[in-house]
């Protein structure tokens, strides 16, 4: 009786894959503890000094692509605008009306169909957001795919194509995953989509150093994102470390840093005002002088439940559609023309709201963006303002503009439509983020409630954070990234209860966005603790057993027959001493893992070809180094009939000392050993050390506190 | 030959102590799981609910004392000012100068005796800053009555007594400490100074929740002093929490906001402008609005660079004039004295400093507070001003007035002589932080460096990071802390790189001054990794060995003799399987603390009592808890010669499965492994899971990487 023991990976699409967690503990073997021999004080100052290159490197390239996503994204609807508003010049009756709507919405579905296509067809990995990715990968969840070059590229041209094509979305959540790519990519000096291998930085080809840049690439990106350097580290921090190490920190601090300065030099220099740093990143709040009294605390809050609802209600109706996706719309041809209908209701419902909304306003001297719509001249429609703008520039013209810009109805059909879209949107198969749309949504309500009890436009602010909040649930990051938003140290205690309530009212009824599109997806993801009343679970009841063990010196065809046992797939066996005096021994000495064995094979490490002196050199840590992350499948590699026969010695290769437990040892110590150190394997022993089971990570994930108590989820493969 | 295995306190008076290390590892004995068995799902909400409660009182007192001390202070030096300038207004000549030079030093020099005397008489602990005091703490160092309510009033009244003073000291490190306290009291709900007990939050009376608390509480120290809540955070993790958990820095912060909001409203009541909350911190930067350009950027290095030879300095010298305190002035009489000399020289020099120096200029109407000094009406000392004011206020008139307010002369003689006088002052026993002064310094220096290029004020900040920097060492927090006081969000750069540059450069000679004081006091101090080049060694080499094991029942009399042993002092004990079969039979099945013995002993949990029913009830988990922190000595539970025939059953209280490791396990491994589990206790077994050492906090603190590689520190007990 065999549990599966590890994971299904994060895309639908996906074949199971057998590699599907990440392991952040050293392999301490005699290849490792050799070099480090070698390598003398001086090794070590270098490797440092690389580090603190590569997360220079990962900066600047980061802020590279957002700068590069930023101007092709205005350039592109620049000249969409330009058109629309020709055509709408041209024919001002209502049959030319017509014709213009056409041409807004095929111009629409032109760039998103481009979008979808390169998505759904090349890359499906990158569509949505990323975060649940990088979320996924930073808690040490394998996802394939998801830091390759294919993926930045799909990525970043999919979200120009969405953005441009007018979808409800923003560009900062794919920075994140781009931010993290580029730290992958970069971090190991070599792309192995390209086939190219700069030989540098060979020492940190394993996931343990990995998984430190790609931390570095996702604060990168937030910073980029949002302009906020600590919001960045804070958000690595809260998604993936949770081992906080100082150094670590500050190398992850300097990489956010060097981002948001890249980009805010380079657009300095696109917008021809060299020097004047005045865009740390790609969204900007502008600056917020408004004060706000102790009396209003309540009402922030009052705020905070809003945005908890209305979170919820989003997450609700997302995760339905979710659902209804995954059975009905799986093919990319399907998925295509889903987004394709998505552009074209967005652009006639946007089209329809202005052409049928009345709210010609007055054109006063601002300094935020307006648009004439179909008023006269000297006036402008608030409602083409909130629909024709980049979602960013609508998002700062509802913080600042003036009091008497919008109207309550204005305001009430903005967010009733926006808030339908945004959901329809999230989870297309497009590249695209949610932050944005929500902070509109928010942004809409925040300004209404604003107007409704007669209070400033900081309600705006706070509607936004509170929608945001209750739709993602991040807690001190996000409030980090709101106050460097704003740039106003003092709006921090009323963006914390807000994101507080928000996430507390939330919870009760629904889990953050991610996180249900996590679940959604069955990957073993582990939460900060264990359940609160496991204690009365044993890791005897929680391992996965029997285990299938190797001895010190195996025989090369029993290795093939387990490895190449499709229904196990196991990645890690422990290693067992052979000891003549009982039968029954399985004594545990070491553990080894697939991708090792897969390397030791392909090399033909057997113990006779050793003695014939036909093995010409020994093998490295450079051999294994060389073959990640993408070890051979076991069906590749070819082995003689003879070959079978010969030996094995795994002494060198094998962890000489995994961790373990006793098998009395309750879930919350096995989760705390196996969270704090990121294992992958932990080896449950006797008293008499003899292995008894082995957990993995699928096995922790199991069990999370539900409604009425401890629950099993079943972690199935959809 | 058995190594001691456990640590030597940090105040140098102390005698050694049987207790100095904290166990943030939770002991799974059976009572434990019948306790979490019994707890409903309702009851983790109430204490999850309670946690918030505490940390919310933890800001608010932590504030309120913030605000004492702020307005106890400013009241005390307004009177100090007013005494002193009707002298000097009425003896204007030479003679008559001195008496008012003479009343000055005895003014001061009587606030700091005062505040000698408590300190060195009644708590010898609250001397200094207290960082690192709680450094050590949030490490996991047990340090003797850090964390007691006495500390906290020696504390609170020794800094308003060295402030008031003239001291060159600040009052926000205390803050910190003082925080700490507070957050130790709250959580456990009682006092054992003041024998009171609320019974209230009985739940975390044990050191890994308590550990918890003291975070959240020197973050609202943090915060109150700076006005830094997200700074305060993340000095927390950075000093202390090696295990990231989202929740509980979700905690830290609630109560780092709180409290600054809590300072910043008291002090708007005060200030009579209720609800203007304008001063979220114990010191202001004010409002800095001047823009960098892209070519200062090399400047901002320089700077760094020459703050870290500075701090390097300034701690080298410390060093050496802490060993001269320790060698030779460690009476309390002696220290007072001291102390008091101090403060006699410190008033002595700025008023010669006032009357020699020749800057009078012309007075103009400013918002930062001047003196006249000597000079004539209608003009300013600005030496008077620089000297006169609180520390505070001189870093923002350093920070904010006009170019041409400080002489090229003032500005260096100042800078030289509050240097050497704020060396002088760090280490004297009284209560008071480095961080005022050490900006004081940096700001002086960077006036001068920024009037000597030609530049804006702005220098003054960066040279106020640089020596700040220099000093301390502190790296992602103190940028968060200085761009929060500062409350502009675009020097995140600058301050990043000019705080870097003082580290690498200051890291080259010395390390920081709170390391040095932690290294002078020989505390088993553990850093975020084991050295990098220490893989060769292995627990075999590291633990200490041979152990004192007890069976699993064993007789009182070997309890009480072991824990009787001055000579070994050990505090955990593996428990041993007694089988027949084999006659060297060391299995382990589990581990126990002195503590828990003591607790045993005390009420007298032997077998045979329990046979004959003279037990009324059965031991609970709140016994022990009761007992929590001060477990009483040995010597204070009189065992009678009968009762030591007897046996006790340590099955129930035993962990049963403690964490182990096998002997050839590598040293940063078992690092890894306690660090990243708090643990105090590491067991190392063989491969028949026989115990054969014990690894504690101090076998792992020993090795640390010297200029000339891995080298091996004597902790010896001073």
């Amino acid at each position: 009786m065999l549990r599966d023991p590890e994971a299904s990976p994060l895309s639908v699409r996906e074949p199971r894959h057998t590699d599907s967690s990440l392991d952040y503990d050293n392999i301490e073997n005699h290849l490792f503890l050799e070099e480090e021999r070698r390598m003398g004080h001086m090794s070590f100052r270098c490797l440092e000094i690389s580090r603190w290159v590569i997360c220079g490197l990962i900066g600047v390239l980061t802020g590279l692509i957002a700068c590069f996503i930023d101007i092709v994204v205005e350039k592109l609807a620049g000249v969409k605008y330009v058109v629309v508003k020709k055509s709408i010049d041209k024919n001002t009756e209502i049959g030319g009306m017509c014709i213009s709507l056409i041409l807004w919405a095929a111009l629409n579905s032109a760039f998103v169909m481009v979008g979808a296509i390169i998505v759904a067809f090349f890359e499906p990995i990158a569509a949505g957001s990323g975060i649940p990715q990088i979320k996924c990968y930073l808690n040490g969840v394998k996802v394939p795919r998801v830091v390759r070059l294919k993926t930045l590229m799909v990525k970043v041209c999919g979200v120009i194509c969405s953005v441009a094509g007018g979808l409800a979305v923003g560009k900062e959540g794919p920075m994140i995953h781009s931010g993290a790519v580029v730290a992958a990519g970069v971090s190991q000096g070599r792309s192995t989509s390209l086939k190219k291998d700069f030989k540098i930085f060979e020492y940190f080809r394993r996931d343990t150093e990995k998984r430190d840049f790609v931390s570095a690439g996702a604060a990168a990106g937030v910073s980029a994102a949002f302009g906020a350097p600590v919001g960045g580290v804070l958000f690595s921090l809260e998604e993936g470390a949770s081992f906080w190490n100082q150094l670590l920190t500050w190398r992850i601090f300097f990489a956010s840093m060097i981002s948001t300065f890249t980009l805010n030099f380079v657009l300095s220099i696109y917008h021809k005002k060299t020097g004047e740093l005045s865009s740390p990143g790609l969204i900007n709040f502008g600056s917020f002088d408004l004060k706000y009294n102790i009396y209003e605390i309540p009402l922030f809050i009052v705020m905070g439940a809003i945005g908890g609802l209305l979170g919820a209600l989003f997450n609700v109706l997302n995760y339905w559609l979710t659902i209804f996706r995954i059975r009905y719309v799986h093919r990319p041809c399907l998925q295509v023309m889903e987004a394709m209908l998505v552009a074209a209701v967005t652009a006639t419902v946007s089209f329809a709201m202005i052409y049928f909304s009345n709210d010609c306003q007055p054109l006063e001297t601002q300094n935020v963006a307006v648009f004439q719509g179909f008023c006269a001249d000297g006036e402008y429609s608030a409602m083409a303002t909130a629909f024709f703008n980049t979602p960013e520039r609508s998002v700062r013209s509802l913080f600042h503009s003036p009091a008497g810009t919008y109207k309550l109805e204005t305001l009430g059909c903005f967010t009733l439509v926006y808030f339908f879209l945004a959901c329809w949107t999230y989870g297309l198969t497009v590249s695209a983020g949610v932050f944005i749309p929500s902070l509109l949504i928010g942004a809409a309500w925040g300004r209404l409630f604003g107007i409704i009890c007669s209070l400033t436009s900081l309600y705006a602010l706070m509607g936004a954070a509170a929608q945001l909040g209750g739709i993602v649930r991040m807690t001190l990051s996000l409030t980090v990234i709101l106050v460097e938003a704003t740039g106003n140290v003092t709006y921090g205690l009323p963006i914390m209860l807000v994101l507080m309530t928000a996430k507390i009212v939330g919870d009760y009824f629904i889990e953050g966005l991610y996180d249900v599109h996590i679940k959604l997806q069955s990957v073993p993801f582990l939460h900060w603790d264990a359940p609160a009343t496991s204690h009365s679970l044993t890791a005897r009841e929680v391992m996965s057993s029997p285990v299938t063990c190797f001895n010190r010196v195996e025989k090369v065809g029993t290795i093939v027959d387990v490895l190449s046992n499709t229904s196990t797939n196991h990645n890690g066996f422990p290693v067992i001493i052979q000891t003549a005096a009982s039968e029954e021994v399985r004594r545990l000495c070491g553990l080894i893992l697939r991708s090792q064995l897969i390397v030791l094979l392909k090399h033909k490490v057997f113990v006779e070809r050793a003695r014939s002196r036909l093995r010409q050199r020994k093998l490295q840590l450079k051999d294994f180094r060389d073959a990640y992350p993408r070890f051979p499948p076991i069906q590749s590699i070819h082995v003689s009939q003879d070959e079978r026969e010969c030996m094995m010695d795994l002494t060198e290769f094998m962890n000489p000392t995994p961790y373990t437990v006793p098998q009395d040892t309750s879930l919350p110590r096995v989760f705390k050993l196996f969270r704090a150190l990121g294992l992958r394997h932990l080896v449950v022993v006797d008293d008499d050390n003899r292995v008894i089971g082995l957990v993995t990570r699928k096995d922790l994930a199991r069990y999370h506190l539900g409604k009425h108590g401890l629950e099993e989820l079943h972690l199935a493969h959809t």
